[in-house]
């Protein structure tokens, strides 16, 4: 089950074009493309004839044609066009999303099209903000959302599963404040006079200690901003001045592809080597790397549930902010649920 | 469920030899071999002693002998043989089915074998007539047989699937006319002067437009004719004098494997080109094109059925022929159904 | 359903080192390594934080670390460190399992630790009695374990699958004597005058016919003891006189993985050539043939049974055996389920 009426983002600006890009998101078909005005359109991705994905056919203008039988259907999922039939019944037509297109991500409304409120997308305003770059990628978990979630709660996993790029055992010992902040949770982790990890020294050129900080904050449904970064000791990044030490916004949207699937749009947003592509190529290099490792982690849990889900399992106190974050979903998911039922009575 | 009682098509003549073949048949392992004197025996695929398939082992004379402890069966599916045991119990046998080799194919009678009449086989006489030439081939589809009689009860697809070999566009915009005759429904549609399409061209030699047909019969369970063809406008065509233009037959007999899965046994028969093998080859190639890419849209189709079985689907007005032969073969299921429920009691 | 309270080969000796050997047996997913001190550590696999395999930790000492988020667990399967956690609750643990190396294997006890009694390990002591000399593997099986104890009481097939090393079709034609002795079923076949099968000529260097016998000595849950070999004709084998003929162990653990899949723990004990190296590689690729034979009718047997899991069977007079030691199996179980139910109530 997920939380419905929220925008999920479905894709990355970059991926949608004048070709029929496929993705199932929320458990859904749809298909993605861009119309000759440059929109971004996203429809039910299963002719209403005969079953057959509408990805598979082509586009014509700003129609899409069954590969099957020719049917078209326009950005609306009318059924505009089936080939012999003079009139169509108004049944004759899929489902179409609202999309939008921002801070460089398509967002899908999944919910009621009445309800869509583009106030509501997450705000990764940093991507636009000048003095910053940013760059970003999508990559295919095996796991359901929450588990990736919980990964980014829970940063001392940098310490074992990352110490080829941002991983340091500090990171393991520090303790963290979590905290409740409406629908987000925060979990904050300061590390005074630390050594740096080997990201930090290859693209910060740090040759000493730091002060090193990491903010996760984390909001319903799947959305985690990252504030990570260091500086060298002393020099006030832990007192705030954050912006002038070597900053990186990690920003992440896990949408659920099926129970046991998700795709993890991400985003690195940086304020160093900003004119150096180098610098650009080198993070982008390593953060695939990082999220690989992730991604094998994750995956070898999720089998783990699935082979044996009544497993018990315990907590830690570094599980805190992640147990928070699950807890809100389900009190939201409830809500939900008690909604729907009103609605049917 | 399927029609029982009925002859299948199980394989070609052609792939029937002195070795053991493998299939299965409406749920059913089958093995299929040629005895000495040349004929075709077809038994159960499962040792009664220990369930492994007769098909890994081997032929000794006209019996198949068991891989694993070397049993021994006749083509009348008993096992007159096993290591160590001086007498056989009277179950010691597999199934045998009623195999019958004609048009160039293997046919079983899958039901009550006293039942079996050959003058049920459906009528390819057609592949032996003086002036013709016939050739075919065997092709798995991953998608339940309905689904394939449905692609061929409606040939409006050929203008989207294959624009390369048969398809243009004005099949899809020429209505056609549908009537069932007995057990067969046939669906007809005559295009006057229009262009051939790129086959027509390359083996018929068109240079300008033409009268063109496409008759398609099909007949439960799961058989289908199409005659198809054309001639330079105005000789007479649509009249009647089809024998005088470029004609084919394409007969087909798709087979349950499993709910979800067929075996094509298509053959094509022409009055063009006899005497040339390059002709025989090109239609061929042009066949096994068309029909890969008509097996790639069904196990498209086939999936997306599986993904969400209770999606809704409209209909046109091309979808009468195949939805008529569907009810056809419902209501001879509601009829097989009920003689088994009265034999039962 | 498996035989709890039992010792079952989880490894060879020499599969266990200083890494994380992962196996799944009898549905439980086990990691098993060596302690600084030599001894073979087991315990579950899987984290009892967040449900990762440990096998894809690391070791540290003689800890196990996991790979997500550095939980450390003792031989015990006590959790012995957490980050950022102080005090750890009770119930931080993985299961740990009582294992034992003994002739080359190691043993785990399946079942309540308290009742572990190393007496009950099966006699292999063939392995390490001078003049004889032992090698062995671990294969794989695509199938239940009472399938592959079947194949080794009911030794005919070798006739028909085992051509190519040690079948002959006298082995067929020759019947077996079948008794139970204890908890033990014993097969023996006794053959005169015949001639060698190619392993026996191979490696025994006979030039004419042989006497030749086969004891299968099959005791629960799953150890199965064949002593086969051959002598000259007339020279005292099948009067007792086996040990200065040329006389073959093969002792067999098939541990059940799942319902489905088991692990072949073989070992060749051998009375020829040990001091001839040529001749133990050449037993061990014949071995490694002979059951990759097996094993591939094995796991289209289990595959057909899948299929058809309601398929009859019939039995032949060489199943006497099989069927024997099944019944006392079944009778096992039974008892313990009886038991689990009167320790319930």
């Amino acid at each position: 089950m997920f939380l419905r009426n929220q925008w999920y983002a479905a894709a990355r600006g970059g991926e949608v074009g004048r070709s029929l890009l496929r993705r199932k998101i929320l458990n859904e078909p749809i298909v993605m493309y861009r119309t000759l005005d440059g929109q971004v359109a996203a429809i039910e991705d299963r002719c209403c004839h005969r079953h057959v994905p509408l990805s598979i056919g082509k586009l014509v203008e700003d129609r899409v044609q069954c590969a099957y039988h020719g049917l078209e259907f326009d950005r609306r999922g009318c059924c505009v066009y089936a080939p012999g039939q003079e009139k169509l019944s108004a049944n004759a037509r899929v489902k179409a999303y609202v999309a939008v297109e921002k801070w460089q991500l398509v967002w899908l409304w999944m919910g009621d099209p009445e309800r869509a409120d583009e106030s509501l997308i997450p705000d990764f305003s940093v991507t636009e903000q000048p003095g910053w770059a940013a760059l970003g990628e999508t990559l295919h978990l095996d796991c359901n959302y929450l588990l990736a979630i919980d990964n980014l709660l829970d940063l001392s996993h940098i310490a074992y599963v990352h110490a080829r790029t941002i991983g340091t055992i500090d990171v393991a010992r520090t303790p963290v404040q979590t905290v409740r902040e409406g629908d987000a949770v925060i979990v904050s982790r300061w590390m005074q006079d630390v050594p740096p990890p080997p990201m930090f020294v290859k693209l910060g050129g740090f040759t000493g200690n730091i002060d090193r900080w990491q903010i996760a904050r984390a909001a319903a449904p799947c959305y985690v901003w990252l504030d990570v970064g260091g500086a060298a000791v002393g020099t006030g990044a832990l007192e705030g001045r954050r912006d002038h030490a070597f900053r990186r916004w990690n920003l992440n949207c896990i949408t659920p592809e099926t129970e046991t699937s998700s795709h993890l749009f991400w985003t690195e947003v940086r304020n160093f080597g900003l004119d150096d592509p180098a610098v650009g190529e080198s993070l982008r290099a390593q953060m695939a790397l990082t999220l690989a490792e992730d991604a094998e982690v994750l995956a070898m849990q999720q089998q783990a549930i699935l082979d044996n889900p009544d497993a018990p399992e315990i907590d830690i106190s570094f599980d805190a902010g992640a147990i928070r974050f699950r807890r809100m979903i389900e009190r939201k998911l409830a809500e939900q649920e008690a909604q729907a039922i009103s609605a049917r009575t």
